[in-house]
């Protein structure tokens, strides 16, 4: 169910409706769009009787959302999400093209800032690392940790780098949590609803990337998991799913960027990376990702890939790297996009705090 | 790494040994055989020094595992794992089929009652039911929890079944861990690393189903993250994987079965409920999968499928469930398996300690 | 469209109804049942005019058929269609379970008859071999031919073995209709829409396997084409599907067999060969297969696999296909099948003519 | 095995090298390059022996080459092959993006030129249109035939697009082949072996369509039919694959197009249409298609969509066309790529014969 308010309702008027909203058990989620707001109406089974809702002061309509999915549902906002980040000009969604780059896994300080510097370098405006990697198997590195994290936060003040980085289960979520900017949450979790949950409480903007073989409707599901809990900053990312092709480690399915715009606000970006396994086809697809109207792309570049614990078949040389940011610059371009700056980096830290606190204009 | 042990190795030689291999700073599986024991290594990057091994009294040789997966194949133990239970004589493996029945979901105790009533007469030796349901959707029923696992530890003491249930995330694991006879982890978590290695820290056996897109070696792996911990009783389960082909939800790859037996020692279960999605396909798909030489089937029953919480469409009424069982039974017989009684329902309830503690003939 | 007759209909009257059909510019398909006679219409784009021909005497009424496969529908024909062959108590479809058995390939007149003696010891009735092969390579083996069909006749000769072979092309068809008793459309075939059709102007039974992606519904629409040409005798054959599973070479779909029997009274078999790519996993898909419900397999067998010109490691030894058929035996008995017997080798040769005009009861 | 000629070599030394070949009963394939010539040595079944050759006058060495596919690699040709027609500066490969234009089906001349007339002037240089459909049922509009391709043959002479049209039997390959400019191979037919080898004694390019589930190693072996009889201009087509994703029809497969180029020195393009199914992803996955590094697109367009006797919801308006070439001109731009101008449409009529004979600058 949906509530949509008068063009001119007060926030006051929309309190109310929220409080009535949940005096009859349900959960509210009150939507602000340019012209109206709109409140989302979730915890019902059935349809909520529609009467006392009508005639609650500055109420236009309520409306019965017939997909599975409510809060991702471009029904229920009509205008796109753009996640934003105190101190820095780069959003995701909205006009910037977001640059997401990075090593697939923290391995050590040394390497971390050799890679955030040569990316910072190229244009990138967030960092990526895995401090916490969900590795197929038990018997392989499996991350440094909050060790991992201390880095990226260094790494964030020195750089002015925003950080995302991936939790795995309760601990590393809230540890990500409290260190990083965006907390990710990878493909082998995308239906760990208990993770989800838990993702939607926090108050960092949260990067879900499409299980292997996820449908788009069970894609929206696990957003809306997210969303329901209240943390409507959810950030979309198409990584490849699987198929039969063998000429890719999986198959970059670049045609759910519009599949995802049409139907939701939530922005989408594309991870080229893992969506080829494959270095030599990362920049062709980062290209072609940008064209088709992505909101950004998450590219794993290593300083020396062939010592890479993780991942370094699909790691770019930062050279590499250079060169894609100046295609892709050119592209983006074409569509409406630029890549905007975040300025050279600190000589000083700031403090985290206040480097962290994300907000969002919905 | 593997150690095998001279036949005659006294236990005392096999403890010395696992000590020697701790104090390496490594982990070990010491999995006894009919003639020897092997001990299995993990927690080494690399080889390890096979010189101070190979000199210990009672050690034949060490080899090395070329596998990814180690503790789950059948170089490290030859003869196939049989699960047991204390107080009766199904097991999981071994010469008995298992039949694992019962409703997607605990509704309520009468429902509950009603379908382990019938699966029991059938002739039924473990009763499923979802107590933590993962769900696609945030606004659909999740399950009854602990009150769910409460009524299926009444179930077990009346009709003496053995109880396998979901858990999905820490909190429900250590309440599964409690209540029931088999900790089921669920398709959507086979690579939820983090619970894999708190289910392998638990003391009963793990039902591990395989993942909507899972490899052999995927779903090996993530045995192995169980078994890396300690629990070397998992079951594996074929439940169907994701296809482009819409005649049955998902496309039941019995042809696993053979594959596993060929590599594993671990028993695998066959689910033509969830692999199918449809109830008309579910008895030829059980005799198939009896007849393929599985360990058992997993099935839904349920005594009112249309007025199902969840998956109604393919859960059997129960005359059809006593149907399947006649025909499964007979093929059964002719690949040399046999579908052992568990007895009358018991008149007054025994004590659920002494009920559970599953045992593990390796 | 569909014309029920009165279950005293005449012939007569039924002859005068397809007249009346065929006048209107449309085609008729007569299809007798065990109390009354359907007519199936094609070639109408939108509705037949329903007033003209239920005036007509005998019709009882004339309904809409909304499938878009007509003439493959049980809507159509209920009973199902047995493929029955002159001179040999082997169908294909009802009581009988089917053994078609053979070498991937025909490469010599020795290693034929060779196989050939040891399927037919074994029980086999129909013989498989390949004399047209479509490979995926222009630069290995593409078939003795000609020369291949004339050995397979000097089979059926001396074995009482019915033939299957495929056709490829028209030229190819044009001989396998001459030669064979069974016309193989491989499944690179399955949507070659002018090779269907022409198979249905055959009068040979036709063999058609499933496309590597083909969904239900395409399949069915690719019988389809062969029975609106006037050819009713098609065998479904079910050989795996392409995804990404690899411990398998595709993964055999049995689920397709329930599927198939539930909407169409055609016959179907499995071919555990193709569908699995490795001999250690053909007796046990086997057994499943006879479980299920199918009416038959089709198994490639070879007297020496690893010098076979053509898919040696899907090919069992002859002594396994003896014990492949000793389990298969008691799992169709079971389910109710049985496996006639065809007798023992003819010492002279019999006419070709005579033993190859098929037949069919509809 | 490859011959590779020395950089002075005459073309007498190559026509004898050849012969010899020829004379040891393999067949031969000069493919000239910029520096020197090399010749692919085919039907030879292991090694041929290369001494003689090696000693041959004007031979620099003889190589093996080990991938399954030879014609088509880039080991046997290493610059890109360009597919060049007369009259027009428009070419497949090279630096021109080729954009090719017209409806699914030829449904009458009025319809066609209508279509024509609008890509013609949106800067289409090649104009598609089916005159014999594959369609899955036999029971719906299979195409206008000959009197099809005379309607696209009068486009060609009025308008200056080149044609292209599929074939789907030896019947309709001989009549595309009088008419069409390139003859297309659709993606049932992609391993239609006996259509292939035909199509590969034609003197026209060929345009393959990718199978619904074929590898790449397949595809190129598809290819290698074509240009084992000696038609090397063949141009791979992209068009989607079939996976469990259900938000298009297909899953359009872009990193196939870096992974084609890297191994293969044949032009491939991209069919959005056909790739998503759906007319609002067409012009996104166009941009991709042109961002990613293709040779050019093929993309539907009908005047009245919602009338198309076939493919209607993935065709485009003239006016979406229109709006199409302006991105994706813009975007080939940016990768080093034109869409070259073939000028106004013709007053009067050019005899066929002249306009129609490819020819190919390899």
């Amino acid at each position: 169910m949906l509530v949509v308010m008068q063009a001119h309702a007060t926030e006051e008027q929309v309190r109310a409706v929220c409080q009535k909203i949940e005096s009859l058990g349900y959960r509210a989620h009150p939507m602000p769009g340019a012209t109206r707001t709109a409140i989302g109406i979730t915890g019902n089974q059935g349809e909520v009787e529609q009467g006392t809702l009508e005639d609650t002061p500055g109420v236009q309509e309520v409306i019965r959302v017939s997909k599975p999915y409510k809060l991702v549902s471009r029904d229920v906002k009509e205008e796109n999400t753009v996640v934003r980040f105190a101190g820095t000009p780069a959003t995701i969604g909205g006009k910037n093209f977001a640059i997401i780059a990075g090593p697939c896994a923290i391995e050590t300080r040394e390497q971390a800032f050799a890679v955030a510097e040569a990316v910072h370098r190229s244009g990138a405006q967030f960092f990526r690392g895995g401090a916490y990697k969900p590795r197929t198997s038990p018997y392989t590195f499996q991350g440094l940790g909050e060790k991992g994290l201390q880095i990226m936060a260094e790494i964030r003040d020195r750089f002015g780098l925003k950080i995302i980085t991936e939790a795995i289960d309760n601990e590393s979520l809230e540890l990500v949590n409290e260190y990083a900017d965006v907390i990710q949450i990878g493909t082998r979790n995308m239906q760990n609803f208990s993770l989800l949950k838990r993702a939607g409480r926090c108050r960092k903007p949260v990067l879900l990337k499409r299980g292997m073989s996820a449908t788009l409707e069970e894609f929206f599901m696990a957003a809306e998991y997210i969303m329901s809990e209240g943390n409507y900053n959810v950030i979309l990312c198409e990584r490849g799913v699987r198929t039969f092709a063998d000429h890719t480690r999986n198959t970059l399915d670049l045609s759910l960027v519009p599949a995802v715009q049409r139907l939701s606000h939530l922005p989408i970006v594309v991870d080229p990376s893992h969506g080829t396994g494959k270095r030599n086809k990362v920049t062709p697809m980062s290209r072609a990702a940008a064209a088709v109207g992505a909101d950004g792309i998450i590219v794993e570049v290593h300083n020396q890939p062939d010592k890479a614990l993780s991942d370094g078949p699909q790691s770019l040389y930062p050279e590499q790297f250079e060169e894609l940011m100046t295609q892709v610059r050119q592209i983006a371009a074409v569509v409406g996009r630029e890549i905007v700056g975040i300025g050279p980096q600190s000589p000083v830290s700031t403090t985290l705090a206040a480097a962290t606190v994300p907000t969002s204009v919905r």
